[in-house]
């Protein structure tokens, strides 16, 4: 990953501490000459970073007087707390619930809230297909067929490499290249559970891990999450010392839907916990990239002491949605993964992997990345400033520091799948809370995406949520 | 599909009668007089077909004396017979077993005769590389996300259109683009089986659907296999009548690894027994491109009258290896399946997808097959000629009508799984039968892969198996 320069880190810096609320709406930002001396960098270096937390939405220059942390930069809605607990072991049933969600999203002219992916507009779409062109034409008769058992090696070099450098170790020959880290997760979920075992979800979770739990008959142990800490881990000691959860599966990284991670701390303490109990983690991390800080966060995995831990990712997120390549780090599971995956797809499509390794060495990933997140963090911006304009009193909204999902708990009496239905006859879509939930809990929350290119049309369509949000 | 020139059929109709054997070796064609008496066609015609069956290795000029059917083209070798049949619901546990074979393939300096593919240098891999770039200029971000969940509708058109073309109706709405054939058989089982029933497959049968059955925890019902006329339907009428069947999985044209293919009449008396005991058909067809006649074989989908069929496909042995893309026509389990695969990895690689739908229109499918079918058809005569050259007395082989695989039935004596190690020793690799059975029968069996560019090493690999089983 290349390194941040300096008036970057600066910027990083400010920015955490008006995330965090050390720096509140409305404060003035330390002068020019004081920024100098407190962080010990040249004037230039602190108008480059002012500069970037102004284009970023952060802060506002006022004349003659400075610059100031804006209006909307932290959200004036409350923030969530800790989502309440649902119980032990369910049988998940959800499936035919998400699915009449997910086929909502079909019609082009739906304002896309409740899909799961940003815009593919923020892709480097064109570049990905030259590195196809290129890597196409090196491509060998023998790799075409050898690629599909092994994985492209150049694909593997790179993505260890990219970890090395943020100082995780992975070693390639722990790593299956599989169909999206979709795949990855079921074939996980595969080779350490029986139906009718017990596993650790978040709650609220993703819904495919509800999807697939449902799928292959497994139980639900649902751990409550808060939105900015993540999971809650004296719940999880004692599901863990209770019951008897066969593995867990948790997103460590900016969870979907509640945009929560864990601290370096608590990844700690979590680890330390499922070695006590030999218990497997499936560590769902496809938002790392995403983050709006500074420094990458660090996988779970990279607490792993003795092959515990599968670590799944892809980059249909990040670089390349449609491309269907993600990997798991097996651990002491990559053997039994390996033969899954042959038994079930066989392989990943080999040219997009080789497209994949190509434009990893030579597209420019760091740089489309930078770019990725600061459009995000703007359009996070924009969302929140359009929830606290035209959403009811008393909503609540998380502030999550990557991705591009807000969850919002809306005041009791709202009905979330009403609001989806009533929002869908106007043309918007969004995800109601209940299909985050193996119990149908969250029914007055939802999840809305603001990984698309924010306009006229998403300021109009927030505020007729706000109207439909008010008839309740 | 381009209708075949009159010569073309000329010659395809001599290539069946030998065959079958209605022209034996040695036998003498008709003169070109007597041909165009007889088949009311021009000289030229009958000249041309002649060339093509003598480029096809089929037929040779002697001179002053007119053209003979040549020594090898059919194989002096005998054909096996029936084979035996294995009993009832038997558990699978064959897995580590063809994973060990399969590891042994690794090796790029192995002759591959146990490959499970032909040679990738068989495939236009450069003009689908244009295709992708192609395809790749046009596609909208839109697309790259829409087309996860719908599959890319040109593939979907074309694909239905080829089946149009041989007359066979398969709407659009039933196809489910998938990750290969192999994900579509996957889905196919799960969408009408739980743990713990039985499936009706062949003996031998492809060691993938053993590998599947197996880790759905299914138990097989082996139906014994005659390497011509394909499964035997009493023996199946018999297990239909007398077992609680939840599906059959089959491979109606050139059955891996006998090569066997169901007649017509055979398919509707077929399609007559699952109906009437309402028994779905997984329908495993992914070798059907490969004939060597003049016709396509008609899968047993066409036979379906109220969607109780699944039929299977992809492009991977026919054109697009690597590719991963493969398709399911899903019957009334469309909807079902759609969701299963939303569930296991989304989608097959939107980029492979759109690749396939430009080469489909514009890259000359018909003429690539043409070519890749007489590929194969002279590599079998070469591997059947180098078998009754130096293989064993006593040694039976099928003579299939298209695909690229012999199965050989070694004198008792020969222990297959020896074989496989003695000859792995020397850089050889092939399939010994036990792979193939959920018993582990056919131990004097093997299957051999002539889907490789034929040379002097294949010649020499064929000489050092032949002195090998000469040892036993």
């Amino acid at each position: 990953m290349a390194k941040l320069k300096r008036y970057e880190k600066l910027a990083d810096e400010v920015a955490a501490l008006i995330r965090s609320g050390v720096l509140k709406p409305n404060d003035r930002l330390p002068s020019v000459r004081q920024a100098c001396t407190s962080y010990e960098v040249s004037p230039a270096t602190v108008f480059k970073a002012y500069y970037l937390l102004e284009d970023r939405g952060l802060i506002q220059a006022r004349e003659r007087s400075g610059y100031y942390v804006r209006e909307h930069a932290r959200t004036p809605l409350a923030e969530p707390g800790m989502m309440a607990h649902r119980g032990a072991a369910t049988d998940v049933d959800v499936s035919e619930l998400v699915f009449s969600v997910l086929g909502s999203l079909k019609n082009p002219h739906t304002v896309p809230f409740g899909s799961a992916f940003p815009s593919a507009e923020l892709f480097p779409l064109q570049r990905l297909a030259r590195s196809m062109g290129q890597s196409l034409s090196r491509l060998s008769p023998h790799a075409v067929i050898a690629d599909q058992t092994d994985g492209n090696a150049e694909l593997k070099r790179q993505i260890a490499l990219r970890y090395m450098l943020s100082a995780v170790h992975l070693p390639m020959e722990e790593l299956v290249i599989t169909n999206g880290a979709m795949e990855a997760l079921n074939l996980c979920l595969q080779s350490v559970t029986e139906p009718g075992d017990l596993v650790a979800i978040e709650a609220p979770a993703f819904y495919a891990a509800l999807q697939v739990l449902e799928r292959l008959k497994l139980k639900a142990v649902e751990i409550p999450v808060h939105p900015r800490d993540g999971i809650n881990l004296d719940d999880l000691e004692h599901s863990l010392a209770t019951l008897p959860i066969k593995a867990c599966w948790f997103m460590s990284s900016f969870q979907n839907p509640l945009g929560a991670s864990l601290s370096d701390a608590r990844k700690q303490r979590l680890s330390d916990l499922l070695h006590r109990h030999q218990v497997p983690l499936i560590e769902d991390d496809v938002y790392t990239e995403l983050y709006y800080g500074s420094h990458p966060p660090r996988p779970i995995k990279s607490y792993d002491r003795d092959g515990l831990f599968m670590h799944c990712s892809s980059f249909s997120k990040s670089l390349a949605p449609g491309y269907r390549v993600g990997w798991v780090a097996g651990g002491r599971f990559t053997g039994k993964l390996t033969q899954l995956k042959l038994m079930t797809t066989i392989s990943p499509s080999v040219p997009a992997q080789a497209a994949l390794a190509d434009y990893l060495q030579h597209g420019g990933y760091d740089r489309h990345l930078r770019k990725l997140r600061h459009t995000l963090e703007i359009q996070q911006q924009a969302m929140l400033a359009a929830a606290a304009k035209y959403f009811p009193k008393g909503t609540k909204v998380t502030q999550p520091e990557g991705g591009y999902f807000l969850w919002f708990e809306f005041p009791p009496q709202v009905d979330s799948l009403k609001l989806f239905q009533l929002a869908l006859a106007q043309g918007i879509s969004l995800a109601p809370g209940p299909i985050f939930s193996a119990t149908r809990a969250f029914g007055n929350c939802a999840r809305l995406n603001y990984g698309q290119v924010w306009n006229q049309e998403s300021e109009r369509a927030m505020e007729t949520l706000g109207r439909i949000l008010a008839s309740f």
